[in-house]
């Protein structure tokens, strides 16, 4: 009997992401559950040296190649980390995954989402996480948190008009997948987040 | 009028293809055809630093991550270099393309052609070569070829067996698309060779 479940965290850079990932962490801990955390692109040695070039400021790529990449990254978390890992019966939490995918290279910069669904089926075939947390938050927000932080990185250093796209694109998966998305509005408390996200693990570890 | 040409030339190591490469080369600078030479994987920034990685033999891949990579190099290659080549009215000859796909990550590891052919179709979306020059050696003599010239890559060190599934597939290929494939037994004299191509190049020029 295996209690494995597969989380994902989406949202914009500045949406508070980190903070709940740390939360969740404790929340596994407390609970005696055993589970990996990992990140996309990246995860594993391969998606590491992936994200290096994806990120790079100035790494040309065509926007279908940087898809396959993201898609080869994933690929690789997927075969060594997710699928192993939920088979050993253990929870995996992803800082970002397909919906990432459908939404900065989909939303944000116009890949058809048949497109990235042919590698979604190609890649995944069928694995869907558990739960996706999306955290939603205005992008003044988001831009106010992450000013100073550190240097914009090849996505980070998008126009406005961009991260609007991204942030509409993930709201129309959530809605498109409510059975799976938990949508917060980031703008609100601590506490009061943390307090709805414990409830969806709670959910979760009881279905 | 354009008389653009996409040229391909397939084989095991040591089946001869840089020798002929030269040919080629020589025979379009004869008639005065410009032409871009490539290879794969790699051709661009990009597609290089891919390159890298797949052949580096402490890379940890799993199969559907190489493949993946393959094509994303690919992708790159055809958004870059050979689509406005061709747009350009110029000649793309590549050492190696899809066919190789098929032949080592099918063929000799196992990746069915059905999976193969979804991302050709994402990637290629109709993009055929006009020809492919298959240099077919049996493998004592590619062995022969190779042995001492430098270290063996990733795909070098394989098993005697691996390199056999790669040569069948190859010719399987070659049988299922007789209209822009030309089968050479690279055993012939380098002479016999070389006006088998000036003749193929001839056609595909005057077609």
């Amino acid at each position: 009997m295996s209690h494995a479940r597969f989380i994902t965290l989406e949202g914009l850079d500045g949406a508070g992401k980190s903070t709940h990932l740390t939360f969740i962490r404790q929340w596994l801990q407390q609970q005696d559950i055993e589970a990996v955390f990992t990140r996309e692109p990246g995860g594993t040695p391969l998606g590491e040296k992936l994200r290096e070039i994806l990120l790079d400021i100035d790494t040309e790529a065509t926007l279908d190649t940087e898809t396959l990449l993201m898609f080869a990254s994933r690929q690789e978390l997927i075969s060594t980390v997710i699928r192993p890992q939920l088979a050993a019966g253990h929870w995996v939490v992803s800082d970002r995954f397909t919906d990432a995918t459908f939404a900065y290279q989909g939303g944000g910069r116009g890949v058809p989402a048949e497109r990235i669904a042919v590698l979604e089926h190609w890649v995944q075939q069928g694995l869907q996480p558990d739960l996706t947390i999306l955290l939603d938050v205005p992008l003044e927000v988001a831009r106010e948190r992450m000013s100073g932080t550190r240097l914009p990185d090849r996505f980070e250093q998008e126009r406005e008009d961009f991260h609007q796209r991204v942030r509409q694109m993930y709201l129309a998966r959530a809605q498109a997948n409510p059975q799976r998305f938990l949508v917060l509005d980031a703008n609100q408390p601590l506490e009061a987040l943390q307090q709805r996200i414990a409830a969806a693990l709670a959910a979760l570890k009881a279905a």
